[in-house]
C-alpha cells in the first residue's frame, strides 16, 4: 500500500470536489500524473492560495481577496439598487449577464427553518444593518433561488423591507429562453401565463 | 480583477482536470471556498505530493512512489504471465476485478502511426527487453483497449511475441454483463457470435 500512497491519497482528495465520484477522481488523478504534472502543481498552488486569501467582503459578503470587493469599490455602480442573492456563485451568474449595474448582498444561504437555518444563520440581520447604515438603497431586488427555501426567504425579506418603505422587486418568473412549451413544467407555464406581458 | 484574483485563478486551474468545464470549475471553486476550505488544503497537498513523488516502476512502468511497484515486488504473483495494458488506469481496472494474479507491463499509450506514435513512443522496445531479460514469461496477455489503436497494438505485439515462441492471448470480446442485446452494437454481437462457447 505504501508505494501507491501518493496516487491513492490524491484520488481520495479529489473526491472532496462536488460531483466527483470514485471513477472521475481516478481518471483525473491518472490524467494529471500521466499528461499534466504542471497542471497538478498549478492547481495545488491555486488551491493553497485561494484557501488562504479568499475572504468575504465586509460590505456585501461576496468573495474577495481584500476587505472590500471590487463591485462595492466601483464608483460607477448604482448604490440605490441592492440585489440580494443566496451565494457568491449566484452573484457571479448575474454579473455575467451584464444586465445589472447596482450593488449586491450575499446572504450565504437561504432561510430553512426545518433544517435549523433561521435569520441568524443567513445574513439577514447584516442585510438590514447594511441597508439602514447606507441609507441610500431605494430598491431591493430579491434574486434568491426559485426553490422552496429561496421563495420563503424572498417572502420574509419582502415583508420586512416594505415595512421600512423600501421598494422590493423579485426576478421575473417565466419560460426559459430556448425551451419548448411541451417540455416546460406546468408550474412555470402557469406563472408565465399569470405574468404575461403586452407585446410591444 | 485583482481582488477576485485568487478565486479566478483557482477556477482556471480546476479546468486542467479532465471533464471539467467552466461551469463545473466555478461550482467546485465556490463549493471549496464556501463549505470546505480544509478540503482545498488537503487537495492542494495531495496534488503537490503526488506530482513530486509519483514515478514509474522501472520494471512494469506502472505508477509507484518507489523504484519498483508493489505488484512487481509481490512474490505471490505469477511471473510467468505478463498482462500488457495501455495505461496505469487500465491496470487499476484489471486489478480491481481480482481475476488476475500475474504481472503487468504498462505501455503508456498505443500505437497510432497517423498521430506519429510509433513503437518508439510507446514502450514496445522496453516490453521486449523486459520479457527477454526476465526469461520466465510464458504467456503474454494483451489487454490493450478494443479501439482501432489498441487492436493495432495488440496485432503488432501478437506477431512479435509469437515469433519468439511465447504464447499470446487477448481479452475475450463479447456482450457486456447486464446489457440487453437490442441496445448492443452490431460489431459486438457479431464477435460474440463468432466466439460463442459451449454451455457447461
Amino acid at each position: 500500500m505504501t508505494s501507491l500512497h501518493a496516487l491513492d491519497a490524491l484520488i481520495v482528495a479529489l473526491r472532496r470536489l462536488p460531483g466527483v465520484g470514485e471513477k472521475s477522481a481516478s481518471r483525473m488523478a491518472h490524467h494529471l500524473m500521466q499528461h499534466d504534472r504542471a497542471g497538478a502543481q498549478l492547481l495545488s498552488q491555486a488551491l493553497a492560495h485561494a484557501a488562504q486569501s479568499v475572504q468575504h467582503c465586509v460590505r456585501c459578503y461576496a468573495f474577495t481577496s481584500a476587505t472590500l470587493c471590487e463591485t462595492c469599490l466601483d464608483p460607477s455602480r448604482d448604490a440605490s439598487r441592492l440585489c440580494v442573492v443566496e451565494t457568491p456563485a449566484d452573484q457571479t451568474a448575474i454579473e455575467r449577464t451584464q444586465s445589472y449595474k447596482g450593488l449586491y448582498f450575499v446572504l450565504m444561504g437561504a432561510l430553512s427553518p426545518l433544517n435549523g437555518i433561521g435569520p441568524q444563520e443567513v445574513g439577514v440581520k447584516r442585510l438590514f444593518e447594511r441597508v439602514e447604515h447606507d441609507g441610500v438603497v431605494k430598491e431591493v431586488i430579491l434574486a434568491t433561488n426559485f426553490t422552496a427555501e429561496g421563495e420563503a426567504t424572498a417572502h420574509v425579506l419582502s415583508q420586512a423591507f416594505k415595512k421600512r418603505g423600501i421598494e422590493v422587486t423579485r426576478l421575473a418568473r417565466g419560460v426559459p429562453l430556448g425551451s419548448e412549451l411541451e417540455y416546460v413544467d406546468l408550474g412555470t407555464i402557469a406563472h408565465a401565463m399569470v405574468d404575461r406581458k403586452s407585446t410591444p
